[in-house]
């Protein structure tokens, strides 16, 4: 009897069991088409922009020039290129006047905050694996737009943004959207990876990422890469073929990209996702920025987690904190980097 | 506007969003009918027991008594109650001869140890929340015994004994199972717990979970109790209606459970599960024991969490490790109460 791998996170105390007797293959995963409704009165589809609230940001198009701007209580604007409103839900919210942000007896707090959603197109079904590069350079600087934004706000620490597709995945409305949260506090995931790679800056040493990157790049979990960014499997990825997307050069946070990195990174995110959802029929996933937090975290290095929703976490994986994974890393980059390349001959 | 709530677990770095505003009532959760299918030649309905694994405990009653048996490769015992087989697809298996166990560079290591199922009854469709308390007591005995067994062998760690219920749950089959995993390493989530309730301890103060209930016991987060055992919301819960069990003796391990605790513990997962279920039509959810592990952890305070599943943990619970809970635990709470006090009247 083979035993199954246990595998430690490159940085976090998180075990996973990769499952090399129970392992599957790529087509043990291909989605049944899942005949998800088109919403008729999409809220996020053009002409019903008096549906949501008004638009914190909006990019339209002047004589082939992209300009930002709002709408007012009474007024929506049309004929936007990407459109970021608040979530009629918040789960975080700004405080009133004169209200700060405090931790009483450290367990409790008032969840002040943004909750916004980035509508990523006009087009309702519109995929970043198969969008137009300038369409996602723009959704991009949206993103980038909003993160500035929620930064200088004094009680603000951190910013996630986050994409989940489909209804499997946690999307709600099936018109294509991400969402960014403001947090008032540093969340677990992220400060642990924090402390990890202070620790390794502190001693001297290069950046953690940098070095996981550089090994990544030359082995058998690597996916793609072009001059700005490289996607791999990470070696202990706790779902299965989960991926993750990293710039080169040494940045803590993505409003530090270049014009030409910005253009790598919306490449990225097209051809690794468009590769996902050829190879798996379009499955559901979330993807999640790793930022640094507001303050001085030079020694973080920012990436994009994409983790496909292909099984079920239940009660082991809850009430323990560890994780099964049936693909194999190396198979789940192996499959990509194929997928990949045959999109490429194309 | 008013500000949601973000809380912090008793002793986990986890923090919650207490979604105050968006506020939902439990028939928002109520499940349809899922029309689940019943597997015709379910593989641990009785008479089928030749498609599974031979058991490695199996309950008969002889003359009134239980006895306790197991199959042999070409023999399987019929007429059982409950019955204990290897899980077919293993995500832990135990070593080969004068194989150990070792991490090595502290970032791998062999999976060994144990995946069992319990097969909870003979009938198909037994759930706890239903089933007779005799039975009940059956599965719990079960669970020690094999609890005991796996806990002797010199690589396991620990033991994790969960329960998934329905397929949007995590079980691939409907009959009425439980699981149990023997791991070699001590995993994330009771490590932080056992750091926490150790520190308490060693103050001179009392265990940490003793602490807990009392407080818990007496406030808007009490759900039920007999005089073994006592049920609560939990004060930062990242689960809608998620809800603890603990025995009121401060004890680490089920394994110190005498007779009238084994008794009151079932009657606790039949009124609570079944309250649970009455409420909202049948939920999935998860339950997974937490234990102490081999060693010396007389701090610990072992107890079961129930996490129902009624939201999706998507891109930001992902990436981050905060999570946003749409229900305030004082409200799963006073709901849960309530139906089991219309059960108990009737």
């Amino acid at each position: 009897m083979i035993a199954n791998e246990l595998r430690k996170d490159y940085l976090l105390d998180r075990w996973v069991v990769i499952a090399t007797e129970r392992k599957r293959r790529p087509t043990d995963f291909v989605q049944r088409p899942t005949g998800e409704i088109r919403h008729k009165d999409c809220p996020f589809c053009p002409g019903n922009e008096h549906m949501t609230p008004p638009a914190t940001l909006v990019y339209l198009t002047e004589n082939g020039e992209i300009i930002k701007e709002k709408d007012s209580n009474g007024f929506r604007h049309k004929n936007w290129i990407v459109r970021c409103i608040p979530n009629l839900y918040p789960a975080f919210s700004p405080p009133n006047k004169h209200e700060t942000f405090e931790i009483k007896e450290n367990r409790h707090a008032k969840a002040f905050g943004y909750h916004e959603v980035v509508i990523e197109s006009p087009r309702h079904d519109e995929h970043p694996g198969k969008a137009r590069i300038s369409q996602l350079i723009h959704v991009i600087n949206a993103y980038l737009d909003r993160l500035k934004f929620f930064e200088e706000k004094p009680y603000v620490k951190y910013v996630s943004i986050f994409r989940n597709h489909k209804r499997e995945g946690g999307a709600s409305l099936s018109h294509a959207h991400s969402q960014i949260i403001a947090t008032p506090i540093i969340p677990r995931i992220i400060k642990e990876e924090l402390e990890a790679s202070r620790k390794g800056w502190e001693n001297g040493q290069k950046c953690v990422f940098c070095k996981i990157i550089e090994k990544e790049r030359n082995g058998p979990r690597f996916i793609w890469e072009n001059s700005e960014f490289v996607a791999f499997a990470p070696w202990a990825g706790v779902n299965p073929f989960e991926f993750w997307i990293f710039p080169k050069r040494h940045e803590s946070s993505p409003l530090e990209m270049n014009k030409d990195e910005i253009r790598g990174f919306a490449e990225a995110l097209r051809l690794c996702l468009g590769s996902l959802q050829s190879l798996l029929n379009d499955p559901p996933y979330n993807f999640g920025f790793h930022i640094a937090p507001v303050g001085d975290y030079k020694f973080y290095h920012w990436h994009v987690e994409v983790y496909p929703r292909l099984a079920i976490w239940a009660g082991f994986e809850k009430s323990t904190g560890m994780y099964i994974n049936v693909i194999p890393p190396e198979d789940a980059a192996k499959s990509l980097r194929e997928e990949m390349n045959s999109k490429l001959e194309k």
